[in-house]
C-alpha cells in the first residue's frame, strides 16, 4: 500500500476500532463512547472514552487528524536543532494523524498505560513518525515490568536492533519527574522524528511503527488479566490515589503532547482525558519500610535494565 | 520600624504565627505541624501544613526566605519589559521572603482560599512588593463572594483608592485558566512588583501590603464559619473533587510561584502543598439544569462586579 497521509490515517482508524474492540472484551462490563470533533483551523478528531468498567475506571482511545498551517514553535523548534530549509516567514501546511491512549485501572495492581503512534508531515515533503508505549504500574512487579520490556524489544529486534536500547533509553529520560526525582513509571519505549537512515528505509520504519501500534493490545490485555483478580485494602487505594498524583504532575507539567495540545487550541476534553478519575496529594509521604510501596518508590528510576 | 530585609522577614513569620493560631481556633480540631528546611543556594523556610481537621482537610502556611544569586530568568523578564541598569554579565545578589498560604477544606461549601504576601530584594537598590488574596468556592454563594469582594475593596481603599479596581483586574486575568475558558475561582487581589510612585511611597505601599496579610485570617475564618455547618451529598463531593481538579490544573501548568519553585529547586513539599488531598476529572462533565453546579460554572468568569 502506497504511503499517503490518507492510507496513514485509514490504518490509525482501524487501529483505533481492534484496539477499543480488545479493550472492551478484556474489560467485560463497560464499552467506549464515542465523540466527533472538528477542528475550527482543520482536522478533527474520534474521541472513544470508557468510564466505570469492571477493570478500566477511565480512560480513552483517541484517534484525531489535524491540519493547516504549522504552528509557530515547530520553526523555533527547528531553529533551535540547526534544521534548515524552512523559511520562517511562510507557514507551511501541515499535517498530523496519531491514535492516542491513556487508561487508569480501578485494580490497583492493574497498571496505568498509554501508548501513541503519530504521523507528521509538512507541504515541504518534510515527514516524520513517532510513538511509543509506556507503563505506570502503582506497584511494580518485576515479572511483569520483565514481560513489558521483553515484549517490546522483540517488537524492535525484529526491525532493528539498534532501536529497544535507544528508545528504552529515550523513555526513561521523557518519563522522568524532575521536580520529584523519580520517574512516572517502568519507562517503555518513546521515540520520535523517525523518517529515514542509512540503515532503515522510511518504508521500514513504518513497518516498526504499525508493529508498535499492534502490540499494545496483546500486551496490555495479558497485564490486565494477570493482576485484575488481586484483592487489596484501603491502604492500597491511597498508594494508587498518590501516584496517579504524579501522573497528573508529569502530564500537566512536562508532557509535550499535552502542551501541544493546550497550546494549539486542541480539543481539551479529548487531550486531558489521560487524567485520572480520582488523585490525591499528600504533604511529605514516606512508605512504611520494606512495603511494596516502598520498593515500588526505589524502582521508579532511570537506567534500570528489565530486558 | 525601619524598612529591611531583617524587619520585613520578621514581621512574615509573626505573621504566620497569627494566622496558624487563627487557623487552629476556627478548625477547633487539628494543628499545624512545622517543618524546617534549608535551600542548598541561600536561605530556606517555616513550613506549617495541616490536614484532617473538623474543617481542613488540606493546606499549609508557609513562610519562607531565600537568598543567593538571582536566577537567570529574573535577567530575562526584566530585558523584556525594557527596563535596564542590570548588566546580565555579572549577576546581583537577591534576597525573596514571604507568606504563602493554601487550605483545602473537607466541605464542600466551604470555599478553597489562597493567600501570598512577598518581598524581593536585589543587591543592586531593586525591590519590590508582591501578592494577594484569591477565593476559589467549590459553590459560589454571591452574598459569600460579595462580602470577600467588599472586604479586600475596604483594604485597599484606605490606603489607595484606584488599587481595589486595578488589582481586581489583574486577578481575573492571573487566575484564569485559557484551555478550560474559565476563572479558578472568583479572583480577589493580585498585584506584584509594587515599589514607588508619585502617589505612594514605599512605605506607603508596604502599609497596604501588611494589610492585605492581615485581613486574610478575619476573612477567612468568617467565610469558614458561615458555612462549615452545612449539610453536604455525594454529589456536592462529587462537583468539589472536579473543582480541585481545576485547581491543580491552574497550578500545576499556570502559577507563576509554582514555576518558580519548580526551576530554582524549590522544596518540592512546600511548594507543592497547594495541591488538595484529593482531586478528580470526568469526561466531558456538564453540570445539570438549574443546578447550584450550573450557576457556579456561569460565574466562573473575568469582569464580574462583586463589589
Amino acid at each position: 500500500m502506497e504511503i499517503s497521509k490518507e492510507n496513514i490515517s485509514s490504518w490509525l482508524m482501524d487501529l483505533q476500532d481492534s484496539i477499543c474492540s480488545a479493550l472492551e472484551m478484556a474489560d467485560g462490563k463497560s464499552e467506549f463512547i464515542e465523540e466527533n470533533w472538528t477542528r475550527d483551523e482543520g482536522g478533527g478528531g474520534r474521541t472513544r472514552v470508557i468510564k466505570d468498567g469492571a477493570v478500566l475506571e477511565k480512560g480513552g482511545v483517541n484517534y484525531s487528524a489535524v491540519f493547516g498551517e504549522a504552528p509557530e514553535f515547530l520553526f523555533r523548534e527547528k531553529e533551535h536543532s540547526g534544521e534548515k530549509g524552512i523559511a520562517t516567514s511562510s507557514k507551511p501546511g501541515f499535517y498530523a494523524s496519531g491514535v492516542s491512549i491513556v487508561l487508569h485501572p480501578f485494580n490497583p495492581f492493574v497498571p496505568i498505560i498509554h501508548m501513541n503512534v503519530r504521523y507528521f508531515e509538512m507541504d515541504n515533503g518534510t515527514r516524520w513518525l513517532g510513538g511509543g508505549i509506556d507503563l505506570s504500574p502503582h506497584y511494580i512487579f518485576e515479572e511483569d515490568a520483565r514481560f513489558f520490556h521483553e515484549t517490546l524489544k522483540a517488537v524492535c529486534d525484529k526491525h532493528q536492533p539498534e532501536y529497544y536500547s535507544k528508545f528504552k533509553l529515550w523513555a526513561d529520560d521523557y518519563f522522568y519527574i524532575p521536580h520529584r526525582k523519580e520517574t512516572r513509571g517502568i519507562g517503555g519505549i518513546f521515540f520520535d522524528r523517525l523518517n529515514e537512515s542509512a540503515e532503515m528505509s522510511f518504508e521500514k520504519n513504518m513497518a516498526f511503527w504499525k508493529e508498535v501500534g499492534l502490540a499494545f493490545a496483546p500486551l496490555y490485555t495479558e497485564l490486565i488479566n494477570r493482576n485484575k483478580h488481586k484483592s487489596f485494602t484501603e491502604s492500597n487505594k491511597h498508594w494508587q490515589l498518590l501516584r496517579r498524583g504524579r501522573y497528573a504532575e508529569f502530564n500537566l507539567v512536562y508532557d509535550k503532547g499535552t502542551k501541544f495540545g493546550l497550546e494549539t487550541n486542541g480539543r481539551i476534553e479529548s487531550i486531558l482525558m489521560s487524567l485520572p478519575k480520582t488523585a490525591g496529594w499528600e504533604y511529605n509521604f514516606v512508605p512504611e519500610k520494606d512495603s511494596l510501596e516502598e520498593t515500588t518508590q526505589s524502582l521508579l528510576r532511570k537506567g534500570i535494565s528489565w530486558a
